[in-house]
């Protein structure tokens, strides 16, 4: 009976202020960081997770994620991950810690590094990637693992089974058809805000030499460089693509209206973040305000219950859910099945540390065993950090390869985390003594 | 020039879950924590402050307020008082952080710490207590202080310095009224869940012999212990008096539904918190099904955008703000100013640690400033903890009579800060070492 020894939690910070890598109007000099989390077992296996922040607050993130896994340690590690619905209900339950919340900021996001680990070290002790062990769930057991506090008045248990067993004979057509052609992703990589519009141009036309068939650009801080940067755009992609538009929260209600409505001439598909992320009566304004502009939003939804919200509402015409911030796979699931019941396509948020590995897990598993739709779904694609990943994501054509190896892809190099922890890593005690010495 | 020399943030925790007070059928065993802030100045002035916790997690609070207070350290403290808004806005403004949130859980609740702090230091620097330092500033000056981000589409900057114009003529003659009968308010302390029978009877007789007009239950656990102990309530308090329920989110949707209707032959004013904190729309379906039975919610109230859906949704009766879960002042008075928009009563929360000695001068102000209203509001009161500050509310007859020394009433006795430190004062110390002991 292996039994979990350590979980070590570590923060892991990479420099991208520096290159203006994921600036955007609200969010102008991030260092896109890991609280990266390490089970540990006397078996020889091993499980990793993490969530995904910005920079400050890591630490903070970093100690909450070791008082959430200290539960874990010393347990049979066959009776944690052979009830992962327990596992997670037992770690969240602790009422104490949910008065810091419940189910939402700091706490949550370490709930969900917590859990992504433990549904690593699932994946890995069954041999499969995380996907395939999703997949292969009877639906009993999967909506067991899931979350459903909050949501009956929208979805009981006996929907979400039903809604999984009437996917299950074609399963493995779709994983056969996924295999051949990947899973369709959009990239943010060309329209940071930081970025000139000679380099905007560039990507752009990279970006479509690519295979891409979608592009996003940054918008909110200056509508006449918003207006420049969405000619540029669409000179180079030209009109047979979709051109996607986000605004990462800086507006309110009647801005977004205003904003959006004279951005319309560049026939944008959808607008992300038009507002407060927690604002489901504001996004349904919006989104009855700048129709046909389709409205995204989901990588600040922080939880379940915002998420049936937005679909009751009908808030949203793209559920963007976060694969760091929801509570891992048990909260995720759980947005799925609502996301197909409301009739509401899932594209999931991506970009930032290691968020491309593990999404591309949930696109083939809502494919795969709810949707069963590829139509108007696109994953995010973001090209940078994948180098410090053992399993990272592979993206040709435009769409993202299968994952075929166990686990949820989350493992980092060992070397990295060294080197980028922080404070103590190689990469920031240099930096800081360089600083120092100014 | 007198400067900010340091700010300490200390994790205070009282075992109050050894006499099972503030047992609910949500939070079964508090042990209610302050994240306490003290900011000390080199001029001989200093502000407290704190935010409110149960217990575990207070650490990851209290580091969190930490790294929030940093950049105050050093600073003037008339630039820091002088612009409140600023100091706000400054504190807030850190992007790296508010990935973490935005504006809602450990993060929020270690800036309303930090601000409660700056607050405090603002008023004793007045040399008044914090509800007359609120109610002699301009409409100008207390809307300049005020979050209104993500709300222009129900309050303007315009709307809310024309409401609060309106109410000055007659500011004087609402805190001589006051200054008279002091502010209602209602007690918690009979219900808690986990008392027997008898002492619930016995806290009910108490209660009506003390003046209150208002008697809170805590249910949701059992529905044949809810009849009964309502019933027992009814018994001691008769049906003039209010009898309010509270679930402590408990329940899904439907279930609350269920349940309150079970429980209304007991004429309940209101049920509180029937379900999940986030759930805007489940709170308006609830309150349609259970009318006239009002519904309460706002303890777990993250943030002015959750307050202003409230409003928006026609979800709620009784708006509950909770005093060291919004960001302070700063984020409370938006708040105090939709309502009023609105026309729903502010009863804020209480209890926990100190609560109560914030929300006294909250509902002076709400009265004198904003609503000019007693109609349908009442205030929490829970009879505990009080003895470990230094200027502590006082209760007569039913009502907070008006808080007069300088300051927000925050401070903690030096003696009970080091008694109840986490975990290196002399109780968890001592109380560590038997535990090992045993």
């Amino acid at each position: 009976m292996p039994r979990i020894t350590t979980i070590d939690v570590t923060d892991v910070r990479f420099p991208t202020s520096l290159s203006m890598d994921g600036s955007d109007a609200m969010n102008k000099d991030g260092d896109y960081s890991a609280t990266y989390v390490a089970i540990r077992t006397d078996g020889g296996l091993a499980g990793f997770g993490f969530t995904f922040t910005i920079g400050r607050g890591n630490d903070v993130c970093t100690l909450a994620a070791q008082r959430r896994a200290e539960p874990l340690v010393g347990r049979d590690v066959d009776e944690v991950i052979g009830d992962l619905g327990a596992t997670y209900r037992d770690l969240k339950s602790d009422s104490q810690m949910r008065w810091l919340g419940p189910d939402k900021g700091v706490e949550h996001l370490a709930l969900a590094a917590v859990m992504n680990a433990v549904w690593d070290l699932a994946a890995r002790a069954a041999g499969k990637p995380l996907w395939r062990l999703l997949v292969d769930m009877t639906p009993e057991e999967l909506v067991d693992t899931a979350d459903l506090t909050y949501l009956s008045d929208v979805l009981t248990r006996e929907q979400a089974i039903a809604m999984l067993e009437e996917m299950r004979p074609t399963h493995e057509e779709r994983i056969a058809e996924l295999e051949q052609t990947g899973y369709p992703c959009y990239t943010t990589s060309a329209g940071w805000l930081g970025y000139s519009d000679d380099k905007l141009r560039r990507l752009c036309a990279e970006a479509v030499a690519s295979g891409y068939g979608h592009i996003k650009l940054k918008v909110g801080a200056d509508l006449e460089d918003d207006i420049r940067r969405c000619r540029i755009a669409r000179e180079e992609i030209g009109w047979d693509r979709h051109l996607m538009i986000d605004a990462n929260q800086v507006w309110d209600v009647p801005q977004a209206i205003e904003w959006v409505k004279a951005l319309a001439e560049f026939k944008p598909l959808w607008i992300e973040e038009p507002t407060s992320p927690d604002d489901v009566l504001g996004h349904a304004a919006v989104r009855k305000a700048v129709a046909p502009i389709g409205v995204a939003t989901g990588e600040h939804g922080m939880n379940r219950v915002l998420f049936k919200q937005m679909f009751q509402a009908e808030a949203i015409d793209f559920c963007q859910l976060d694969s760091a911030r929801l509570a891992s796979i048990n909260e995720i699931v759980s947005v799925y099945l609502m996301a197909k019941k409301f009739g509401v396509p899932v594209c999931p948020h991506a970009g930032g540390v290691g968020l491309c590995e593990l999404v591309q897990h949930l696109s083939v598993f809502d494919y795969v065993a709810v949707s069963g739709s590829l139509e108007n779904r696109v994953t995010e694609f973001v090209d940078h950090l994948h180098e410090h990943f053992t399993d990272p994501c592979i993206v040709e054509n435009g769409a993202y390869r299968l994952p075929s190896r166990p686990g949820y892809s989350a493992e980092m190099h060992a070397a990295s985390v060294a080197e980028y922890a922080y404070p103590d890593g190689a990469y920031w005690a240099t930096r800081h003594g360089a600083v120092a010495a100014v």
